[in-house]
């Protein structure tokens, strides 16, 4: 598990407590979340333990000898490698990827490059690093699962077609008789709001999620849309299908999950609660489903499900992934780093809500001289830096924000 | 194709007008619209041509000399026997099965013992005689492909299961993973009408569908529910699982076909425009998919999708359903011919649209002495002309019509 004390990370621990029988958790990285990390230790006895943060390693020790020794004790290691070891740890079949954001990736195409499967719940992953990712797919066997709710549902639907018959999963290959994506969108915590208000729009506001609890991050990108066009990209590589094939629908509801339209025309969803638990459980018992006891679906209950097209004015980002996604190569890295950049300088207000899209279009705009069609990780790894320095100079610089119009045009 | 000038029929034939590269028209069985099958014949050129009604030969042997002599010529064959031989004509991979009521039960079972696949439109194959055709396909080896919409929905979201994998198609076993069933009902003519209003519909109320151009039996089975009633139980039949597990569940816009809840609580469903095409065409190319131009679903222009639980005091004949599927051996046997008698009665303004589930529930009251809970075919039959006169004679003495309330206690 890496990420464990993050959002997916404590979902997927509580799936391995509710179905002992079935999974067993053999080693957890965390960042610096020691009181939850020591917990998740206790409960679930890994054989390893790896901590991003390498100078937390002697309390995280201190605190589980302070424990007392009836109990096996983790081997514990430190750092990035000690994040790669945890991710191409042996006994290890499946590594559920919980890391957010670009610091995932390493350990990532570590598990990759070990042969293990993922559960994909990294965007990144493909997003950034698809081009590098998806060859080393292709050499080591390894599966990509995707655990996003979204890629999951298109997943479920896809499951008795040839392309999931032939288990030919996430090797950017069209995948045949699929027509279209859906990918459905709550909106976010904007989702109600005109335009032009979101010129009032502040931290607390873009930080409260109607339907999903996720974490800051995601739910900022949610707010903007680039959660979904960043689902866009991860779409085209998992699927192959081209972006002219890949459609986003506001559902404010969230119980649609996503979409397919196969050659047919036939449309295919899955459904249910806003709840990540349940795609994370399908990566883990894929192709068999597990019974829960979970809450099920009534739609009768909900009444009413409803649908809308994004107003391209209202969600630049949406546009922004769109064209980085087009642009392909190394141009979705810069756009996905600019993007984590100007939303942790958003969480630390020194930019407001409509800069986010205007730094990252600044900075996509430098790239494009730069674009590296076929790149490699150290590629990758550049421009992703780049991209967060040169957000950086431009914040300290002062942003000269576009106006809204201008930006959808 | 059985029940060609049919609404199922016609609609076959042109699928098999759009993809002349996939599909021949090997034998066409008719009733009497002579005109309609004159022009089929012309197009299509089977190699057979059965008549229900064989004193009808004749005359289109007639029609089809004046034509000339410069195409082949079918062979002709009339009545039982003749639909029989069309069912089991020997060029033919698949029968569609399009004629409507009991009177499309032998020529497909007479496609079953000849080993078959089929296309099923015709709902009382199974409901009537389920315990005589299940043993049959087992048997024969042949498969039923279900060409209802909504059972189309629950096929489709069922590939990938182990059900599809193993082809275990229709043989009555419970299919792995699958919990639980939701039929879809447009809610038919009376959908937005309360149940007090009822006694006021007339034969042009209840055959004028909202969403679905259909014959006007199926029509009046719509705005009475009994439809979904009777495809509960063929649900129960093709799919294995208990009436408890399958549901009801009014969605106005018939653009969900139906959904499937499986053992993790994940829900699959089927969406398309309202159009029994699509259905048939994937019994045709299944498991495969071909590409079409139709219209493409589009949630954006629909809008809302609304779903709510049916009244059971408005729809008596959804519970007599359930209770006949209940009941099982004979009883839905019995319930399909006294609905079948009742409806005709109804269209013949023989009988109010409220007197439909009183007769349908007398019947299956003086049925439970005599109900054999392990039929054959010869006991299906029998029962089934005797529900049918039940029906006539209680008419003809004039029905004391049950208030609506006390049937639905």
């Amino acid at each position: 598990m890496l990420g464990s004390t993050g959002s997916i990370g404590t979902q997927t621990l509580q799936i391995a407590e509710e179905f002992p029988e079935q999974f067993r958790v053999v080693a957890l990285t965390a960042g610096q979340n020691l009181d939850l990390l020591v917990q998740q230790i206790q409960r679930h006895q890994p054989e390893l333990v790896a901590l991003a943060n390498a100078d937390l390693l002697p309390e995280l020790q201190q605190r589980l000898d302070a424990l007392g020794t009836d109990r096996k004790r983790p081997q514990l290691v430190g750092g990035p490698d000690g994040l790669n070891i945890a991710a191409s740890w042996e006994s290890a079949d499946l590594v559920v990827t919980g890391i957010v954001g670009c610091a995932g990736l390493l350990p990532t195409l570590a598990a990759v490059r070990a042969g293990k499967d993922l559960a994909l719940a990294n965007k990144e992953t493909l997003i950034a690093a698809g081009p590098v990712v998806l060859p080393e797919l292709k050499k080591s066997g390894s599966r990509l699962l995707p655990a996003d709710s979204e890629h999951s549902a298109i997943f479920q639907c896809l499951q008795g077609t040839p392309w999931a018959e032939n288990a030919r999963l996430s090797t950017g290959v069209p995948t045949p008789g699929l027509r279209r994506i859906q990918l459905t969108a709550s909106g976010g915590a904007f989702r109600d709001w005109k335009a032009e208000d979101l010129e009032n729009a502040t931290v607390a506001d873009a930080t409260s999620h109607p339907n999903w609890s996720m974490g800051r991050k995601i739910t900022v990108d949610s707010a903007s849309l680039m959660n979904k066009g960043l689902e866009v990209i991860e779409a085209h590589y998992l699927f192959g299908l081209d972006y002219d094939h890949i459609e986003i629908v506001i559902h404010p509801q969230s119980i649609i999950h996503s979409m397919i339209e196969l050659a047919d025309s036939s449309v295919l969803a899955q459904l249910g609660w806003p709840d990540m638990k349940l795609p994370i459980l399908y990566c883990l018992s894929w192709p068999s489903r597990l019974e829960t006891p979970w809450r099920r679906l009534d739609l009768t209950e909900v009444g009413q499900l409803s649908f809308r097209a994004p107003d391209p004015a209202k969600y630049p980002c949406m546009q922004l992934a769109y064209a980085a996604g087009r642009a392909g190569g190394t141009m979705p890295a810069v756009m996905n780093a600019a993007n984590e950049e100007a939303v942790a300088q958003f969480l630390e207000e020194k930019i407001h809500f409509l800069d986010i899209p205007v730094v990252i279009e600044a900075a996509c705009e430098r790239h494009k001289a730069d674009l590296i069609a076929h790149p490699q990780l150290e590629d990758v790894l550049a421009v992703d830096q780049w991209a967060r320095m040169a957000v950086r100079e431009q914040v300290k610089r002062g942003t000269t924000r576009v106006p809204l119009a201008a930006l959808a045009a």
